[in-house]
């Protein structure tokens, strides 16, 4: 019991049917994906995340495409395996091609080491950067 | 003497100035940023950092506003102070406008906090991000 | 001979059995987990991680329910896998419920998230929080 | 211009002013902390933080003292300055105590060497923890 | 197509086989391991990462040895299972002993509790390391 | 209150006393730095802590320099400023030179790119690495 398990659609509460139906209608997919299965099992969380994903994901100042590709270089930063999967998918279906996500993981690998180099030279911000 | 102390043009050896003669030109700016000279310590780390940075951050598949946005969602990910300081000045300067960066941190917010549901609930990885 | 190998109990020397033995003992269980059998390989290690380990979680001010949490709630936020199954394992069997499970991965998740838009925004700290 | 500026109550929007209103009700203080008037540059982000912060942090199947002691482990170990600065005093005044925050601390630095290990000795998942 | 695919000797272009047949000479193998095939989607993000570490690992104030063990601790502190393989098997190749293995992770374990009792007790800077 | 403070030796109890004049002793130094100061709110943390440090940091297969520089390693891959600031005090005095330095950056801030590249391409362990 101590390894959550997910919950399909056809067992799943009014709550939690509501939100797979909107996550499906928005997506135009047949099914959700595991992540939101597991959730299932607080429907509050569940609710609560799919709003805000779907809040924050929606075409704004950036496109979609844009932000995908930024969700991703989060996950790929922090090594979620399930993440990196699922948001590769979702930004190549956005319109990311190979280039673009060779591109994204040039900057993502030298941000990560230059962070460090930052960190361990211990270097002041400069005043030009402290309007 | 534990702290490291930064080079400036200067008191810089011919190797060091020429990486920063370089980073002047390419960004027309007046004079480098502490980042460089702090690095400048070991000439051959300055100089394989900045070509690094230089040919990732070339304009390609991605632009470089793109490029300096996800560079900035990598840092902010990290905790870098001095990064996110750069780092936000420089996409600025490329046109990320304040809605932009508004939209580039609810991304890299909920990004940071699915990938840990993800964690959490132990969500396996769905066969269709497996082909 | 890169991967490492676990040490069973059989084949264990004697300081090895002696930790081994009071793990036994203190958790009431058959077995150890794979954790300590593979910390077996240096028995240094092993001995002052456990009795580290030992110490930090006996009841004190907090009950072994909150501190089992506050361990979750770490592995959660490192992306470690095995602590995330072994310690959600031992949070249940000090009494987490499903549903205190969920209100945890919220907290987790928001935290998360805030932490980094108080980076991004680099929020400075108030004076009421500096006494 | 690069460094965000906090919005103060006086010069707020009208959507600003009910989250910072509703803020201070919750909470019962004459005014909001740093943290909400950084990201009130960007309104909506603002309000869907305050309402998910509201939400998972309301008394529910975790008290709100362990609620705060969890948003704090999380922020420790993020290395988060601002975050860890809010939430201990959050959570001293939901109740943590001196010797509370000792055990935190504890359990967090354990947790924080133990998940190391378990990645560095690369020890599978028990299968009593995968039922 | 979402999940990237490795690229085999035989199947590789002009730029991808000259790397691998440098990465081949220098380190004495019959084949490259994984990380290069799969980095070969880019083959200048592979040319670049191969000369980097190629640069960043040769003998120089640092032995090769010492080398390995930095690499393998940063890997086990961020959690990369692959890398944490990878960098096991060449450490030892390099001459880390079981024994150095084991003191390596005691030194790593206790460096991130460490980390986090500095972050979670504010402690300030002494003067002395700030000179 | 919410801030820690330190204690200093004239208002230490017995505990905290002779866990300083050991640290004092063992590092031939006249007083202890702000780290043991501010874990003293807690005295078993502190002795546990100064123990684990202690056994940890010993020589043994492997030279206190090394150690010192791998302790080095993760804490700039944390970002943890106190600790990057007494830890590279501690290397350099157990010999690490600035060419060391150089060298060890150059080796941290490769490492965390190549962690962030192994992750985003999904690169599988190579059946070598599994014996």
């Amino acid at each position: 019991m101590s390894k959550p398990q997910p919950i399909e659609y056809a067992k799943a509460g009014k709550k939690v049917r509501a939100v797979f139906d909107d996550i499906k209608a928005s997506r135009n997919v047949p099914d959700v994906n595991n992540f939101w299965k597991y959730l299932a099992r607080d429907p509050a969380l569940l609710k609560r995340t799919w709003e805000g994903v779907k809040e924050v994901m929606a075409p704004g100042a950036l496109d979609p495409l844009t932000k995908g590709m930024l969700y991703l270089a989060v996950s790929v930063t922090n090594g979620c395996a399930y993440c990196i999967a699922s948001h590769t998918a979702a930004a190549r279906k956005a319109g990311m091609t190979e280039a673009m996500f060779g591109e994204l993981m040039g900057v993502v690998g030298m941000a990560n080491e230059t962070n460090r180099l930052a960190n361990g030279y211990r270097v002041p911000i400069d005043a030009m950067f402290e309007p």
